[in-house]
């Protein structure tokens, strides 16, 4: 006897400003398809995005009957769909279920966008994050943690007691981009091959984890690219390496100054950008254990959300 | 009876990666003449910095003859006409002098080189300067100081008994013309009129000034450019200087982090970047009083070491 093939219970998408991902996904989170194209919401035109999802969702709803579409990412912000406001932290599930905004599709479907999140706790001003707390959601709110998110624009977030409790952004991908593409940096490093020269990028890490508090000075650091070239101690192949050590070694350095994590504890590393083997190796020459939180983690919150919402009932057909 | 026109003493050339700037001096250090082209070491192939000095100073030495000629800047370098070795903080007049090199013009004038400035006491790696060694000789080592030098790469030198004792590097003109350019501050930053809008520059400065250690965080604070805009708080039009006075702030933040100066103190400002007002504005938002160091400090440096050197006598006829 074969086993019945798992049914469909929900598509999820990660709609960003120049890729569309979606998902055909079981109740139990398996991901049973998946697409990815580059209708970004920038490449889309205002009121184009329903007929660019139903054409894309058309094989997966021919077979499957209407199912239930969650949506994250900036197709929820002011430039996207629809701008579904922030759920302020300290948020739980029921919080961010209940922050979501719901529209019906031709075919009947619920649309469900998720919210994104803020913290009125940061200074200068609220902090913001927009799929990200559906990572974390993924990750577990189950027992207290530091989650860290690596990005273009980094998140250290909080889990206590059940909740989002905080988090803050840190822009370090950004900063290495645009010195490895526009700085007196990229005029002076060499090509790097595919592999990561790991013994440059701990050279930079070190540079700031055991630098005292007055070398460790984030705008002199950066400069250390070139007066290492000068002192004969770092080649051009190796700078691109090296200051990617040290700027995450000094998000560090600055998330557990802003009391996010303690030297001897643990966190969440989750993210899909390439950056967690970097993240991990970082956070072993601060002193702190790592668990991986994974890539698909999103998919694992958005579910939790369509659970809390009723969603995944049979698909009408 | 009129006075006898002031003679001309020498030549001081800083010549930079992108601009030929050349000064016609008399003895006691009043300009006579000037002349500024965009040919850079950049634009001058192997070999050709003779033939190109020569012709441009040629109206100059037709009327005074042969004058002693010295040259600073990016010309120095291992990109320039002749590399020059760094002279080692702690460094007098004298030490500076002694590390210039010389080579005779085919009119018989000597041409001198002047030597950059390194900071062996820097980590990870030595710091450098080459040019602003000279501005500081310049701004006067007759008494103590804190001399700062806004641009590109700022610098934060402390001067004491007569010597240049150390200095620190600072790449925040850098990052800021990346952000400014080429990041998402570039995207939502509208366009600015001419004049600085000062009530943005001090909010920006503000925010760091009386922010707390732990909001005090780089790479975070530079995502306030968004948050702001999302929290209805700052204006397109208002981000970059915004953006600025952060910055230029968290340079001040930093450097009296690594005790280049104490609240309650004084720097100099030499500069001719066109930051002398930010960074005049911002020393007082942190406690420091300032004197002016003025913009033509690289000429009365080099005219030190003329001296120094016994470059003044009667021009050779």
């Amino acid at each position: 006897m074969q086993p019945s093939p798992r049914k469909s219970a929900a598509i999820i998408l990660d709609w960003g400003t120049t890729s569309f991902r979606a998902f055909l996904l079981a109740a139990d989170g398996k991901v049973l398809d998946s697409l990815e194209t580059n209708d970004g919401i920038q490449s889309c035109t205002d009121g184009a995005f329903e007929a660019l999802l139903m054409s894309r969702i058309a094989p997966w709803t021919a077979s499957n009957g209407a199912l239930p579409v969650l949506a994250l990412g900036m197709i929820t912000s002011r430039n996207g769909w629809i701008e579904v406001p922030y759920v302020s932290c300290p948020a739980t599930l029921a919080d961010l279920a209940g922050g979501t905004r719901k529209i019906t599709l031709p075919n009947g479907a619920p649309l469900v966008f998720l919210a994104g999140l803020n913290d009125p706790g940061r200074e200068p001003f609220p902090d913001v994050m927009r799929g990200e707390e559906t990572q974390i959601l993924g990750y577990g709110l189950d027992r207290d943690a530091t989650v860290v998110l690596p990005g273009t624009h980094s998140k250290w977030a909080r889990v206590e007691k059940g909740r989002i409790a905080g988090f803050q952004t840190f822009v370090t991908g950004e900063i290495f981009s645009l010195l490895s593409k526009h700085s007196f940096i990229a005029r002076s490093a060499g090509d790097t091959a595919g592999e990561a020269d790991w013994a440059a990028f701990d050279r930079g890490v070190a540079t700031v984890a055991s630098g005292s508090e007055q070398a460790n000075v984030f705008l002199s650091l950066i400069f250390s690219a070139r007066t290492g070239m000068l002192a004969g101690q770092l080649k051009p192949a190796e700078i691109l390496d090296y200051v990617s050590g040290l700027l995450i070694a000094h998000e560090f350095h600055e998330a557990m100054t802003a009391n996010w994590c303690i030297s001897g504890g643990e966190i969440g590393i989750v993210g899909n950008d390439g950056l967690n083997t970097r993240y991990a190796r970082t956070a072993k020459a601060f002193g702190l254990g790592v668990r991986d939180g994974g890539e698909i983690a999103a998919i694992q919150g958005a579910l939790q959300i369509a659970a809390t919402l009723d969603l995944l009932g049979e698909p009408a057909r």
